[in-house]
């Protein structure tokens, strides 16, 4: 049982990118990393969204899949870690051959710890 | 690597409903899918439940299965999406034979959508 | 379909100690389980934390391992049951062969029960 949980564990915590991570890469402009806020909410409800992230709601990700750049890695995030919508959205892009993953803590978990964020677009 | 994620995305995921295809259910009186509030909580620390749910305490959930019907879909829920309870009370279902999905988001996904409410039973 | 959902929710069920198991070892001053809080912040962040939990930061945790005794349980927890820290602590103790669990429900969940808490360490 030891070793089912473990690789349970590795493949669970490899969907995930930590926060200092992405905080690095827009500290230091790097643009190979694109953060997708895919809520399905309109902007007023939203009411932020973290800095320099796209809005690509998860409902509209499949049809919109042509408008992503296979060179860049893909960062989804929902409202908190307790719902399924950035998974919904990793599972589409993975399976159409992105490099992408799930924010650890989604939005609740970059919120508590002051990050940047901006109005929602 | 990414095969597994993809394998791990798709069982999990699988495990869920949206609350969007519970609401459909609810407003087209479709009596096919029955809501279980499994909170192990008494009627006035749960205050609101989701409405037309059957309160069913995962704790008490494996001594009452005889009180299913297994002709209907049972969607669980729990207060929160980060807590263990609706996924312990999915296990119970499936592992004897019920059609059964833990709901997205779970009870805190449901009320910041202000979806319909009624007090906790 | 169903025995993989059957497989995946009895993997990472297993991965989780309930809170009444928890608080239980606590009460009868049972020392065979000791709780960890793996939260990466300053006590002053913290404010509180499980009564008797020994501070071990997660990125701290691989460095500090000789300090852990294999005859113990470990229980580790993070701030909410949403975020992936106590997955990441649980996977390096696994990996080292000690008891290792996460709790259900985390902090949130403990102090959303009024469970025994003190000023963080």
């Amino acid at each position: 049982m030891e070793t089912e949980k473990i690789d349970l564990l590795k493949t669970y915590l490899s969907l995930y990118i930590e926060h200092f991570k992405v905080l690095a890469a827009m500290q230091q402009g790097d643009d190979s990393l694109v953060v997708l806020d895919v809520r399905n909410a309109p902007a007023a409800v939203k009411e932020v969204q973290i800095k320099g992230a796209l809005p690509m709601p998860a409902k509209d990700l499949a049809a919109r899949i042509g408008e992503l750049d296979s060179t860049k890695t893909y960062v989804v995030y929902d409202w908190t870690g307790g719902t399924t919508l950035g998974k919904v959205a990793l599972l589409i892009l993975l399976s159409h051959g992105f490099k992408a993953f799930e924010l650890a803590g989604a939005l609740e978990g970059w919120r508590g710890m002051n990050l940047p964020v901006e109005p929602a677009k």
